[in-house]
């Protein structure tokens, strides 16, 4: 297909900051964003040329967006996959990826019975509809476990540990709706791959390690410090998720490197995904313009990895909600190789992931000291007046 | 200053590619664009928050820009300096680089005359009022020379070769007004040099070689190809433009690396320049995020240099002023480790600059196999139907 101007114009379901960052690297594509997101203003606006104000899951609002659009995708898994499949329908806009998969995703339990049917390595887990199911789950699994509610967490939100028998009752309530429980699972590190499904082609970049904290993720470090060969694991293991996924697009693939050395999936994420942001600065082809190639149809772009790349998330570190005023950021933008990403949201809270940093290295046995600096940048930035 | 949301507004007069890619930068640095331009939905306008429509030398234009921004500048040599001045007092929005440098540039008589005072070595050159002027000038400078009108050429225009005495009365003619002739240069290649001026600090990215045909910018290697001694010198050169040059931003540098090895400044663009494009790709900070950080006082990134790199225009090649419609894309896209860059024109006519490719090499010896291929893949791109 030619390319023109206007040229392709990619809906985007979610206008936080993926969105914003899938703009970015849109536009020198030739692809204009229409983007939806229940607040005004929000991060993705400056780069789209147009938001639709309106909840993610509010079929009129991805209708809007989808009529200005020549594909459909979306920026968060609140995203609603029947509204999506409807509007899809109706208005003759591609969507992807497949709206099956959002579906199969959203649900932590239909997502794990269908990889482990796919003979993709998970931890041991149990269906919990009752506080009677968690304890015969626990029975089996050992504690301590992890419950999490089957829908609509994220970041930690909806999971609760349970290191007692003890703790069960307290722990299903906490829940209060249909579950499942995990065994915990002892691991050496965390890791993340993202995968791409292009048209009749798919690809992994290079594994990432993911360091967490209150499970929410704070620095990622790539290549993975772990040997080649769990490496190479890792990218089989995403490469057998991929196989399992539907439609085009990005997807961020959560793992587990067990102390035993066995690669095991934690989550999939259907979009760009927080462990890959630093494919900007770190790959030829980042995460986000992957997608925006995977979802309008374009060739995908070689996963190659340019240099070593550590990134720490900017996170909101005050009690109250309020307007964000970030000090500290042109100390941070005097430091070399240093790629600063601001999200643009309005107001800060406590843990709000409000931008990130990326530093890229030369030096590929350097991790520890390219670590040791990001966070030594991050630590310098604060909310705090 | 704390980094809010929203933040700096940075108005820029023009909204072409130099804009577009402008906006691309700041974004992720929370810097926000407001454009104007005379054609409607200009390629900066899918990045920017708004465009106004409007004249580049129009006041009224600039005022409503000035007034949404927090610092203002231009990406068009056509912005006219007094307004720039006038508006910049009025509303108290900083105007980067200084509108006389502004002044200095446009008149390239003007710009000759200070660059030689402060010991900038220079072809040769005498001013040119009428065609005796010339003839004497041609009597002192020997053919061929070259003569430009004084103010508003680019891309060749307003340049006339003058070969022998007998084309003297045709090219006074042809240029119509104040002038200048130049001694004919006898280059071994052309060098590009992109500087910066930021708040107390300067710097230079490395030495760019530009390949033209018909005066027009076509590739570029980075670094150039000649040796490291020519390099520093030329960079030498550059940081002396600078010190002729006020106020803050990217300035482009254009250079002669004459036959007998000596260094000559071509003429100087005070704005981000298309022998820098190649830096978004080859560089950890580009001359537009480069820029961005001058203008609003922000510290400068580092001018490293990650990888070889070159790049090649996308041009116009059809004969009538049409709807653009670019075949070759898709295989363009497939090209491993290709920057991909579509400015977003509605329209193209013959040789129009539309977008441009930048390839990274690995291995530094490798200048002539990328080069080949940059040139290979967008000799597959055509707008002819």
């Amino acid at each position: 297909m030619p390319l023109t101007s206007p040229g392709t114009t990619l809906g985007v379901v979610g206008g936080g900051q993926l969105g914003r960052m899938l703009g970015e690297a849109a536009t020198p594509l030739g692809i204009d964003l229409v983007v939806s997101d229940p607040t005004p203003d929000a991060p993705a606006a400056p780069v789209a040329s147009e938001q639709v104000v309106g909840d993610f899951d509010d079929e009129e609002t991805i209708r809007a967006v989808a009529e200005q659009s020549d594909y459909l995708t979306f920026e968060i898994e609140l995203a609603d996959p029947d509204a999506l499949e409807r509007v899809s329908e109706e208005t003759g806009t591609p969507v992807h990826p497949h709206p099956e998969t959002l579906r199969t995703i959203q649900d932590k339990l239909v997502q794990k019975d269908r990889l482990s049917e796919a003979g993709v390595p998970v931890p041991d887990y149990r269906r919990v509809d009752s506080a009677a199911d968690l304890r015969s789950g626990l029975d089996d699994l050992g504690y301590p476990a992890m419950l999490k509610a089957r829908e609509g967490g994220y970041d930690g939100r909806g999971n609760v540990p349970v290191e007692s028998p003890d703790d069960v009752a307290t722990a299903f309530e906490a829940i209060d709706g249909p579950a499942m429980v995990e065994a915990f699972v002892d691991f050496e590190r965390e890791l993340a791959v993202m995968g791409c499904r292009g048209d009749g082609e798919r690809d992994t970049f290079p594994v990432t390690e993911t360091i967490h904290r209150e499970e929410i993720l704070r620095e990622t470090v790539s290549p993975a410090r772990t040997d080649e060969d769990t490496r190479e694991r890792a990218r089989d293991v995403a490469h057998d998720v991929l196989d399992v996924m539907d439609g085009r697009g990005v997807f961020g693939i959560e793992l587990f490197e067990t102390t035993d050395g066995d690669i095991l999936l934690n989550e999939i994420a259907p979009r760009p995904h927080n462990s890959g942001h630093w494919t900007i600065e770190g790959c030829h082809t980042s995460q986000f313009e992957q997608h925006a190639r995977a979802v309008t149809g374009l060739p995908l772009g070689t996963t190659e990895q340019r240099d070593p790349a550590v990134s720490a998330n900017i996170l909101g570190d005050v009690e109250e909600r309020q307007a964000a005023s970030l000090s500290g950021a042109e100390d941070a933008l005097a430091t070399e190789k240093l790629g600063f990403h601001w999200y643009g949201k309005r107001e800060v809270y406590d843990l709000r992931k409000m931008g990130h940093l990326a530093l890229v290295g030369d030096d590929s046995d350097d991790y520890e000291a390219l670590l040791d600096s990001v966070r030594s940048v991050r630590d310098g930035l604060t909310f705090q007046s």
